[in-house]
């Protein structure tokens, strides 16, 4: 099975280190083909970031996604996703997507603790758009970004360890997701501490993807994500205007 | 890894139909265990019945639950779900519950199709009570029951199909789940005459309980699945009196 | 006026402390028969021990339903409601149900005060489930238990009398109900120091089954609580067995 | 027991008629006085008239209110009921709030059948304002007001059943509500012909009066609708204004 | 353009200070009418006198509002505001309905700050009403009502400012609305020390009832607010009866 | 007062046409500046089309913004719009947005008429995320695109009066919005042949950028639009580059 990764900021070490914890996660036989972002923002901490991220992601997969079995958009809020589902002939699933839905089969609410302060809003707005807002707890963003949890791994464990604490007894959570590229295979080492589930946003969204590629659902012909008429553009890279253009690049 | 499935209804072909459908579906590696309800209903067509099979359920989980790695509720609109997981240390999947969220990564709307009428507002009530109502776009009852399938292929193909197309263009679904343990295995008999996606309810839950018994989830020590305090109890099979009151049977 | 009171718990003590606050709060000429659940747990504080409740209400019902004008389910939390109302050819009173919607007419938003921690989540869930969410105040699961407040009457007022009044305070109830069968009676003995209306749970059910039964609605012939086909079953008593295949016991 | 049967608009003859019907629903030992707007339109079937009766029922209950053990506002979409509640001493019960409430506990979702076509949205407002819109499975405005059904009663007679018919069979409604007071006393003559329990809203309201003047509930003294400071006005009548600055008239 | 402002309390005062308000926000060639409510409440803060206030307003409308272009209801809280739209053939324009949209537009979710304890609860199910609750961040209802604020304006902008502010710290308000006609003016007195966008009640609404008028909207002729067939009526002014009952007054 | 036109898409015509009905709309005193897209399609009709326009609007801005009061987005589904109101310091008004809003002040439920089949679901996500799904009626996407409009007025014209119609009588809309930059200019022109208020987009938009520019609310100091911390980015447009890192470009 052949999944494509992609990484919709411009960092490619959070590309190296999403794809190291993707083949932690994933099961044997499936392969991993990672790439970055060709243009935006170096981390996706703000609402303009996350738009310009929506385009480098459709970018992305028009110059990479013919072969994939199935597509995993490695920014946890997950954006472009739904112009990436409408795209791709492959099932293409998001970080939070996979994670909140997971999270949503092991407990009645879920927290998501992330880097960023600005992700609570957005985040919270994300879960309201897939529905599932009355089965979130809290959204907690401690300070520290994925960069300063690279830089003091130790003092970041106590602060996450912390926040996944609170989300349960300060807000009645029963699952926890750990949300953010930054921090892919964290949730394994803090596990032992926090009192509910913790979902690893890589693990969750690894294994959706295999169970979608091994579902291996039709693209859909009818309604909001079919094949869509050719669509005339201008200004694009030469593969994602072909591929919106519906001809070959 | 080792998955208990649990058929609470009372009807051996059944549990086998599953069982077969669910090793079609497994990885390499998985291996069942397949229990049928102890009492209740033959098929489970009503509110009593559905209410009675959560008791069978966790009668079957206590005699049968100690070593599997995670656990499948083996019938369509889930009975007993909420109380199976707080009963289990290990994760427990319900074919509803996981057709529903593996449907809502595939696509905006989901439609279920299935058999037996009274199953119409009972699904309505399952989806609410996940907080998905707002991405359901419709379920629809076809005539046959479960049985009735059993006995004309041919006639409940068409029949299906026709009940899929029309959640499809009448209501606007962008994936289609055939929900019920006596649908196992049609999915992809049908597939291609269906214009959106196909989810085989077994094969999602299949799927699921793989991906929550790799996560290896921590038991809840907090929350509303956290473990109970002993709760004494009379007239129940020795084996759940043991698992209510925590003791060995 | 015969009403049937079902306690589906296996306390006996708990079956007679309802009876007698039930004839308290009657109307005059209401008659009373009062069972209690045959298996199960001793009180129904978990999951676990809830979705069994819901059987032995329907097999409770099914050996002494035949004569009542109505029947009160009398566990606050309501397990089995539905099933017993598609079951039963009278009204069925839950004892939730009934306090939710009383209360709902005397108040914006009510608060419910109950004992059992595990009820706190539940209770969220039913009150979802008959779509008065956005009515809820809170819902408070002081300490004690229902045996508790038994033990120790004085303490356990004070304790009521305060959690009332941090749900008006604190987050803005305009109408308290006192649920579950331990606190039967206890509405009347606080009420004065409480600044909102008090509502027993065990009147509020009393009251709403003599309502329904003297409306003498027709049973519905049609939707989701109508009778079913015949049911085949294994295993159940004799009577539930009968009801579930509609023959003669 | 002593009601007050407040009748916001101005036509007598419908507070005759619901008086008669109230007291062919009420208990042996309740009482009622009854009462007419002193201003409005004769008949409430426009926004504006339904505004004005706020109003006209405030002044009624100034004026005749000091001795009831419950207030019943006996238009079906209740004008005013919210600051009737704020009033007065006594419970206040809406035909539209305990109708909708009482057929909540028969059924999962109900219907309201009416006369008046513009009742459609407000109801639809009014359902929504109590929270239940999520059980309401539609309004049906049948063409004949009050009025008309008075002047040919069999034709209406059909016509009424047929539109309950239509609310099963077309909108899945469990139970359904005879809304008005114009239809007082038809539910028992149509019963037989509706597949479904159907609900009287005269009756409905009486048995609801009855329940909240036995539960004797404690005027609220805070929140929502407690007793306000005085309030100094001009142009109302003299008992009105004597209730609202909180001296005697 | 030619707007009417109607104060549908009963205090000149108070229309004084709304007019000046709405002159200093009006775009050039705007002129305006300015009306008090003829009989009700001198102060609006209170349940039943809003309900009397939807009366004055309408009656106030009938009066004066032949010639003008749109209306404005100039009481935040908007009482009776459904009615006039249905009376009214021009736009009508709330200040509370027109505050929340404007502030909708700027940030994703709004506060209200307002004087009167009892605004709270009334203001939250006035948002409800229009559908925007998941949107408003919180009601703070300060301790000074409007009378208050004109005796002690110093130490009221103090409280005023940090009202606001704890909305946006402690609610996550991006937007407040300073509501109440005692408050008009007000915001752009403290607009510097309050971190969001202010929004003035009275400058949102003249400034909607300018674009309403501008875009001149047909009267709707079907549906919800379209007009009413005449509507017999008692003991109201001349002019509101004319108006009911679609004769010349 | 200076208003800043973004057409997202890269049809010049397009920006041409709603620029002239933008002046056909404005206040006296109003003056507009236009731009178009510099890359992505011609015209949005898909979800991949939409989320790259949310990046070109955002590189209009960056390049044209400096100076205007108010920014309108010119592309009826309001791609990037809160990624602009993040980014921009001046108000940002969406079409959509504007025209939702000003609908809803207008009637109870407004329905959108629009071209392009593919934005029907696009839109009722679009509605749900500014929370007004409870009050649209519907989205009717007629079957001509813009061009295809611009092709044969008069049989565009008919069919859009017969979808308005449609969406009042099949669908109980009081109010509808005549979506998209194509049909700009176009409710005039039917709108006496619509039973119901017609919003023009363009107007709707036009109107509420100059009460927001009139307002002069400061720009967010905090939560979800507050300025951003400076943000590294690789392959954008100088302009949008200096934006997104807080330099002078």
């Amino acid at each position: 099975m052949q999944l494509l990764l992609i990484n919709p900021n411009t960092s490619t070490e959070i590309t190296a280190k999403v794809l190291s914890a993707a083949r932690t996660f994933a099961s044997p036989g499936t392969e991993f083909t990672a790439v970055t972002g060709a243009f935006g923002a170096r981390y996706i901490v703000t609402r303009a970031a996350s738009a310009i991220a929506g385009h480098a992601a459709l970018d992305a997969y028009a110059v990479h996604g013919a072969a994939a079995d199935a597509v995993i958009l490695a920014c946890f809020g997950d954006p472009g996703l739904s112009a990436m589902k409408e795209l791709a002939h492959q099932p293409v699933v998001g970080m939070a997507d996979a994670s909140c839905v997971t999270a949503a089969t092991l407990g009645r609410r879920f927290a998501i603790v992330t880097g960023g302060e600005r992700w609570g809003p957005m985040l919270e707005e994300f879960v309201a758009s897939i529905g599932l807002s009355e089965r979130l707890a809290t959204v907690r963003t401690v300070a520290p970004s994925g960069a300063d949890i690279a830089r003091d791994p130790d003092s970041a464990l106590r602060l996450l360890t912390a926040a996944c604490d609170e989300c349960v007894t300060g807000h009645g959570a029963d699952v926890v997701i750990l949300g953010g590229a930054g921090l892919a295979g964290i949730a394994t080492r803090i596990a032992a501490d926090v009192p509910v589930p913790l979902i690893d946003c890589v693990a969750a969204a690894v294994r959706m993807a295999e169970t979608l590629a091994a579902l291996k659902p039709n693209k859909a012909q009818r309604g909001s994500y079919a094949p869509t008429t050719p669509v005339e553009t201008t200004g694009l890279s030469a593969d994602l205007a072909a591929r919106m253009e519906q001809r070959n690049s």
